[in-house]
């Protein structure tokens, strides 16, 4: 598809570059910045411009933030002796809205994946490797994906800081609530066998 | 879902007006330009300003374009007799990917829609009279939308149009190419018996 207009073509093939958009839907959002009120879009344009120049990170566990230190740091009634490793914001923001954690947490900024490039040196460890190292930090969690790279990651991280005084732990892997056993994939059933409780336990979870 | 800071909250809400776009999405969209080279995202944001401030169209039909008048009306050996009227860009290269229209466009930038606050004189209507009053132009094609509002607007051009010496004619409608009937609806299906052509032309056509 030619486009008739190279400042529409260039537009398109920036959002192109987002993930999952197509030429087609490409094409959807750069017409309908068009039709915006042209105030608007320019202004959309330069939040993008901005955000990319301007947004900040909490120093201590690289959560994005506008202060230097993150809402979630700096919260007197958070658990500073807990931390949650997650692979990025979209999951922390996951974890904190179940309402089911008081702690602080880690954002590494991806996980270990050969296949894209991505090594240790690219994610946060060795600043996580300074938390850890305190004489603060009893338990740490590893809330990464349930996928290989994820669980790569975790191991990687589990044997830099095995040396320290913490316990780790990681999320429970099971049937999701809801979910019928037949359509559970086996890994998961598997899983959710090996790692049954007692039975009281899920009285007092639910 | 609150974000942890005002200029994502800001990029994430602009995200979010495009059509189809929901808060996690916008999110992923904003996330993913964090991830991308900083230039190349400042790049991104500059393009949308500069699309807004420069993005010429075409002074005959509207169809965007960066020289005064667009390569379609510019073109030689395009028939200007003929004229198919189009809601936006995308339904022009619809029908130009087609390969199978050789005449020139009018591109009115919408359609009448009374709910959303649209009319006549919302839309490019008075040149496409100036251009249909012209000797030159023989034949219009109403390609508007199979909705409501693309026969409404149908419907009024043909008021406004009919004492021009000119034949009208609108897409055909029927059975797409490879649908079965039975899955076919009832309004489409009738239009395409009421709509039949001599066998011979369909013979031709394939």
């Amino acid at each position: 598809m030619e486009l008739p207009s190279k400042l529409l073509e260039k537009t398109v093939s920036y959002f192109e570059s987002l993930p999952g958009v197509g030429r087609r839907t490409a094409l959807r959002y750069t017409l309908e910045l068009l039709k915006m009120n042209q105030e608007e879009a320019k202004r959309f344009g330069a939040s993008i411009t901005q955000l990319v120049d301007e947004l900040g990170f909490c120093s201590i566990c690289h959560n994005v933030s506008d202060e230097e230190v993150c809402q979630i740091c700096a919260h007197p009634k958070r658990d500073k002796s807990t931390i949650c490793v997650v692979e990025d914001l979209r999951d922390l923001l996951a974890v904190e809205s179940t309402g089911q954690y008081y702690g602080v947490y880690h954002v590494l900024g991806g996980v270990i994946s050969p296949l894209d490039g991505i090594g240790p040196s690219d994610l946060h460890i060795e600043s996580l490797l300074g938390r850890t190292s305190d004489e603060e930090c009893k338990e740490v969690i590893f809330a990464l994906p349930a996928t290989m790279e994820g669980d790569t990651t975790s191991f990687y991280l589990f044997k830099r800081l095995h040396d320290h005084t913490v316990t780790f732990t990681c999320l429970a892997r099971g049937v999701a609530i809801g979910n019928e056993l037949q359509y559970t994939d086996e890994l998961t059933l598997g899983r959710s066998i090996q790692g049954r409780l007692p039975y009281e336990n899920s009285m007092r979870s639910s």
